[in-house]
Order: C-alpha cells, then structure tokens, then sequence
C-alpha cells in the first residue's frame, strides 16, 4: 500500500508543480512583487494534499489526469491563500510557516494581504479558463469550490468559528463544526470535484462526498494532535500554539488518546464509503492510511 | 438628459440592493459577525456605479434586467471587498468610509480581512450559480471579472502599482498604469460583461469596451481631484489624503486644471465610442455626463 502511495505521490506532484508554475504569473511579470510573494507561499514545500486528492477523485474514472491538473492547481492556490491570511497578525499572527517565514514576514503585511487576495482570484480565473470539459461541469465545479471556501459553510465560516472560541468553553458540536468547516469541505471538495469531472454518478459520487469529509474532519485532528506532540522543527511552524492560543481542539476537549481513537474511526469510515469501487479506490485508500499514520 | 439618468437609476437601484440583500447570507446565519460585516460594507451607501453600468450594458439589449441582477451584484461584492481591504490598516489605513467608521474599525481587523476574502469568494459562487444565460457565457463573464480583479492587469495589479509608487517621483505612464489597473479595468469589466450577456457582438463589443475604459479612467481622476478639492464631509472619507500619502494622482502630476481637461477629453472619446449605437446609448451617455460632473 504505502509503496504504491509513493508511486502515485511521485507521479503527481511532479505534474501539480509544474502545473501551479505554468499558471501562476511569473516574478518578473509586473508588479513583481506580488507575484514573488504568490510564488514563494505556493513553492514553499506543501504537501499538496488537496491536488492530489483531486487528481486521485479523477483517477478514478480517468486514467489520464492532465485536463484535471488546472482544477488541481485552482485548490492548491485557494489553500495556499488561507494560509497566508491566517497567519497575518490580526489573524493567528505566526511568523513561520512550513519552516520558512510567513509571507507578511518576508513581503510585508499589504502584500502578504494582496498576494491572498490575488490567489483566491486566481483560482477562479483558472476554473473559468477551463475548456476541457463541458461547461455546465466547470461551472458546477467553481460552485463547490466557492463554497466550500466561504462564509456559510466552508473554510472562511471555519476561521470565523476559530476565533470566535478561543478561550471559550467549548463542546464537541462547536470543534467538530470548526474542523468541518475550515478543513473538511475544500478536502471534500477537491476530491468531489475530480471524481465529478471524471465522470462519478451518483450514488458513487455521495460514496466519495463521505470518503472526503471523514478523511478531512480526521486531517484536522490529526493536525490537532500533532501541535500538541511534535516539535516546532518536525512542524515548520509553531508548535503549541493552539494551548497557548487556547484554541478549540480535539485533544483540548478529549485527550489525545480518545483524539487518536477518534482519528481511527473517522479512517474506517472513509475507507468503508468508498469499499464499494472496489480495486479502483486504492489510491484513495492509502492516502486515508497515510493521513491517519503521518507525524508531520 | 439628467432626468433620464435620475430615472434610469431610480428604477435600477431598488433592484440593485433587493438583489444584493438576498444574495448575501442574512446577518442572522452563523456565523453572524463575518455575514453582519458583509452587510454592513455592502449597504453603507455607495453609488451602485459598477452594478449600474452593468445593467445600462445588458440594457443596450435586453429592456427586461432582471437576468443580469445576480452579475451586477457580483460586482458590486468585488468593488466591496477591495474597499475593505484598502482601508486596512496595513494598506491605506483609512478610518472612515462613506462617512461611516471603515469595517475594521466597527468589526474588527480579523473580521474585516475575512468578510473582503468572503465578498471576493461569494461574488465567484454567485455567478457560477447563474443559470439564465448559456454556461460558455457565464464562464466568460467570470473570466473577465476574475481578470479585471486580478494581479496581473485588474484591480490588485493596481493598488500593489499604487503601493510602490507613494512617495516615489512618478510620470504620466505610471499614473495611468495604476488607475487603469486599480479603477478602470472592473468599470470595463461591468459594462462590457452586461452588454455581453444581452448579446452584443463585435464590433459593439468593442465599442462598449472602449467606453468603459474611458470612463472608467475618468472617474478616478475625478476622485483625485475631489479629495484635493471637496471636504472630508462631502466626500464621507477622508479628504487630502492623497497628497499627504504622497499618491500617484492626475492633479499631483498635472495640476488640477490640465486634469480637469483629461477628464473632458476621456468622456468625449467615451462618448464617441457608443454614439454609433444610437438611441440605445442614451442612459451610457447620461452616465458619462454624471460621472464627469460629479461633485461628490
């Protein structure tokens, strides 16, 4: 399994690099700066787990992954954009991010709030550009990625709810609708979105919807329970932080064992929903398997 | 001429903020703060231009708008977040806006950079939701309002251009980069994606276009010149700001008269652009006149 997890990642992340590369402006396009400031927080090592959920949503109809790689792309620049927001100084104000400093750090705080800006722009400008599929399906597709990053229900929702309960009593209703707000929907997107282009009907595409949300809610989690236990360096970021910020945690409201228990079940039920695709879904089922054992 | 006008945007306006109030999330959805702010910088009183224009040039061809109300208010969400950010205090950091505290300092700075990403985000949801016009069209049309918001030529192009340029020795190219880039290219955008969903087709698309550009340009020097010229009252922001920022304006490197004569010369050759048009053109006209002479 975790072999062929490495296969897929090796195959993929090569194509989402040079994808992100040929769709974002150069450095040298002006104004320069801002460009250099998108360019540094994309490159900046990610994991690039929301593209490579897309692409592997994707795969499973379509063994050829190049007309999804722009829709890839577009959700790996709306996560990058979040980060870069959140950690402004009127936000989570964290100097570093992914070992290297945050982007208002290295570019100042107007252009680190610009170079958001101008990602989230971006990325809708992509999926609009797409013509590879019919556009009824592209403009379904820029819908659930609006959503999913927005203020009712997605990743913009998620951040409101975080700030709002740090250092307030929390329950387990409040964490979870966190979690599933500002990480869960784009993962559940990305993921629902590439097996949509790929040509997923229902009820195979509810199947996925349910992969996606269990695996995103358990990313959180695991997130969670990592900031507790690692160490800044193993992070590249800040460890710690969510206590000392009094954040609303899994590990915060239950422990980190019952957390870790939590994680395992949430991963059987992702790996449960999409059993019924049979061998199609390995792809997807190591990297339920790898986000349940990661350390960093 | 000006009751026309008067007429044109009495019947758009209540139209403009029906569809705005239902288009964005109830300042009751949870969470309630960011949906509250939304609202608060959306109704705050603003003249409705880009939302206007975009109707005027769906109106060139269809009499009934009501199909056109999702985008002109798509439009009016990106004019609104750009004005939230702007006024940050890591931007233009600006207290008061429309003569209202800015929506940072009535919500908060967190707050205020999360309800611009939010309108930003939710402009995009609104229009891939549009079903009243072929998908190939609404997809163009959130092309060219992703461009012209953009980082490359639209509107982020232009404050980054506007950033650098405060305090530097600027000429006329300069100036004229930031202002087409910062105003003129959604002005564009708002007339020319109206007109577009109405039908036109070039060369009238042409022609719309350029009108927009050219109005669009104009209207900024205009706004360089009001805050040399009006109080802070009128304006409902702060005036003289620009020179004590030491802004790239029209009145800065030409003075106020030579400005006075672009701003003619601009609405001339907008109104040149769409006389061919012919009586369809009147309300485009009459806003060229308005925009031209407004005091405010």
């Amino acid at each position: 399994m975790k072999s062929e997890l490495s296969t897929f990642f090796d195959r993929v992340l090569p194509d989402v690099d040079a994808s992100l590369d040929n769709l974002l402006p150069s450095g040298t396009t002006p104004p320069e700066k801002i460009h250099q400031a998108m360019r540094y927080s994309v490159f900046a090592g990610g994991k690039r787990l929301r593209p490579a959920l897309c692409i592997a949503g994707f795969a499973l109809y379509e063994s050829n992954w190049t007309a999804v790689l722009p829709v890839a792309s577009a959700f790996e620049m709306i996560h990058t954009y979040s980060l870069i927001h959140d950690d402004l100084p009127a936000m989570d104000d964290d100097d570093f991010r992914r070992g290297l400093p945050s982007c208002h750090k290295k570019f100042g705080e107007a252009t680190a709030i610009l170079a958001g800006d101008a990602l989230l722009t971006l990325a809708f400008e992509v999926l609009a550009g797409i013509d590879a599929f019919p556009p009824e399906r592209t403009l379904r597709v820029i819908s659930m990625l609006a959503r999913a990053s927005g203020s009712e229900s997605g990743m913009i929702a998620g951040q409101v709810f975080d700030i709002e309960a740090e250092g307030s009593p929390i329950d387990r209703v409040d964490v979870e609708r966190i979690h599933r707000s500002k990480t869960a929907a784009i993962i559940t997107a990305a993921v629902t979105a590439g097996a949509f282009l790929g040509g997923a009907k229902e009820p195979e595409l509810g199947s996925v919807r349910v992969f996606g949300e269990r695996i995103g809610l358990a990313f959180q989690i695991v997130d969670d329970i990592l900031d507790e236990t690692a160490s800044s360096e193993t992070l590249g970021k800040t460890g710690g932080k969510d206590r000392d910020q009094a954040k609303a945690t899994y590990p915060a409201l239950h422990g980190l064992e019952r957390s870790r228990a939590i994680v395992r079940e949430l991963t059987e039920q992702a790996r449960a929903a999409i059993r019924p695709l049979g061998t199609r879904s390995e792809v997807l089922l190591s990297i339920a398997d790898y986000l349940e054992t990661r350390s960093h």
